[in-house]
């Protein structure tokens, strides 16, 4: 499997070359990058639940590691057809931050300054959002990559958010826990597991560890969604009627995923789990006409799943005022 | 033609109606309105031009105006198929703000606060982008609409914008403000002539009339888009090889006029004349890549037009921070 996993090495090298490439001309055919840059948060309602769409910024990857089971011309003529770089990809980081009743529960902490550049925004635009952290309840992780934690610890090694209850999937923590299991992947992922279990054992978090269909509050659920990762979780949010599901990276792409659900990238851990998993939340997102959140989707990341033949398109939500 | 044309009497209802339509629980199907709005502006480059779409806030209006030429069952299928409620529009106000070389171009003015209570945002959202209103240059107007002119005059009727140079079609002009006109229009559309007789002859503006290619700045040119008013013209901007028309309203609707081209809606004047100047506009964008604005595209309304078959699709442009 060409799986395209950068080394540690590799990714500040990307990283120190980030301010060249946060736009590359061919991204958009016609449309530069900001100065002055743009908002990075968005608002909306589910039900009774106000949740916001808050980024921890951007980075760009070569797109040799999307569909990488797919002949790579068929992936750029997609990318290309739908106007976005056949080379570099675009990817958002998209957390959801949940009020619902008393309970301030954020999704993911971002990736701090451990990794690109262009992202470790998370705080910043917490605050221009009106968000206080410190009045967040619960963290929940959806996977231990590190754009989905790294960002756990503040300058001193400590938890940036310390009286928070954190949550996450047994099998997530497992997995990247158990003994040695850093001796025995491929060199180019020992940064990944050490920044997850450097991150997983920062000093003030106790871990609340959970399976499938655990409630965090009244309305908002965990779901197994395996694959990326061995214990990936997603987020429902349900309330009055309205449901959302922030699938975290069981989906990381707003074009490729839903037309090419087979397709899997060069960081899913398990392809074909990866697979089977997104068919199912784009099978029920679909049917039951659910709004979803895409980590990685063009912010704010927010839309409808629409079926259309075998395959699928994103709809985006109305931004609203 | 059965077009929908609300008396003045019938949009006040409806304005004063807004609160509670704002966001109807069916618009989409899972996502509510938010609690404290979200951001109304959106800055990228084109080439060496900054531009910023700038939001003079949304309305609603019945959809039975969309598609006015078409099977309405058809019209309202394609609504839901895209998570758009099947009753009600809602129509964002996206206007672009151009700062190429010493001009600072500003296309259309809004409604100013005699339409809908919902619009009529545009100076605060200006403020919030860092835009000082007395900086403007030069105001285009793409047609005499109450969504597009009305807000020309401030409180006192005088124009709000005082210094700038004020631009028009030649034949946009002629048709409103031609003898007699209000008296030989149906009764629902006197208040639609005399707002645009009013607005056209607010004190302190002078009037620039001109024809199809006229240059308003370099690398700011206006094209004859006529149909959906007679003189209805666009905003297309150069620079260093990026381009982007603003196509004001010769289209209105991110999904049905790409969808299908051929329908027209109850406000465009001359349906066939505007599915005419659509087609030229959509083939021109699709043929050679150019992004597009449309004024009452889902905010921020930037993308770029993809053939699919023999209709099109249109592909928001990525958020970019």
């Amino acid at each position: 499997m060409p799986l395209f996993k950068p080394s540690r090495r590799e990714l500040l090298k990307l990283a120190a070359a980030m301010p060249a490439l946060a736009m590359p001309a061919a991204v958009r055919a016609e449309l530069g990058a900001p100065e002055g840059g743009n908002p990075g948060w968005f608002r909306f309602s589910v039900g009774d639940a106000r949740v916001t769409v808050v980024s921890d910024g951007y980075f760009s990857l070569p797109t040799s590691g999307l569909g990488v089971n797919a002949d790579p011309a068929e992936v750029q003529a997609l990318l290309k057809r739908n106007f976005l770089s056949p080379e570099m990809g675009y990817s958002h980081t998209n957390h959801l931050y949940i009020e619902t009743g008393d309970a301030r529960v954020l999704v993911d902490v971002g990736s701090g300054n451990r990794f690109f550049e262009t992202v470790g925004q998370l705080m910043g635009n917490l605050e221009a959002a009106g968000i206080d952290p410190f009045e967040i309840t619960h963290v929940v992780i959806t996977h231990a990559h590190p754009d989905h934690i790294w960002g756990i610890r503040d300058d001193f090694d400590e938890a940036l958010i310390p009286d928070a209850e954190y949550i996450m999937g047994e099998a997530e923590h497992a997995h990247w826990t158990q003994d040695g299991l850093v001796d025995r992947v491929a060199p180019e992922d020992q940064q990944f597991v050490l920044g997850a279990v450097n991150s997983i054992g920062v000093d003030g978090v106790e871990w609340t560890l959970v399976g499938d269909g655990y409630e965090v509050v009244p309305g908002v659920t965990l779901i197994d969604t395996p694959g990326h990762t061995p214990g990936h979780m997603s987020v429902r949010v349900d309330s009055a009627d309205a449901s959302l599901i922030a699938t975290g990276d069981a989906m990381t792409h707003a074009y490729t995923n839903f037309a090419h659900p087979d397709w899997y990238n060069g960081f899913d851990a398990d392809g074909e789990q990866t697979v089977a998993t997104r068919k199912r939340l784009l099978d029920m997102a679909a049917a039951d006409r659910i709004a979803i959140l895409g980590y990685h989707f063009p912010f704010p990341g927010v839309g409808h799943v629409q079926q259309d033949g075998d395959a699928y398109r994103f709809v985006p939500a109305l931004w609203q005022f």
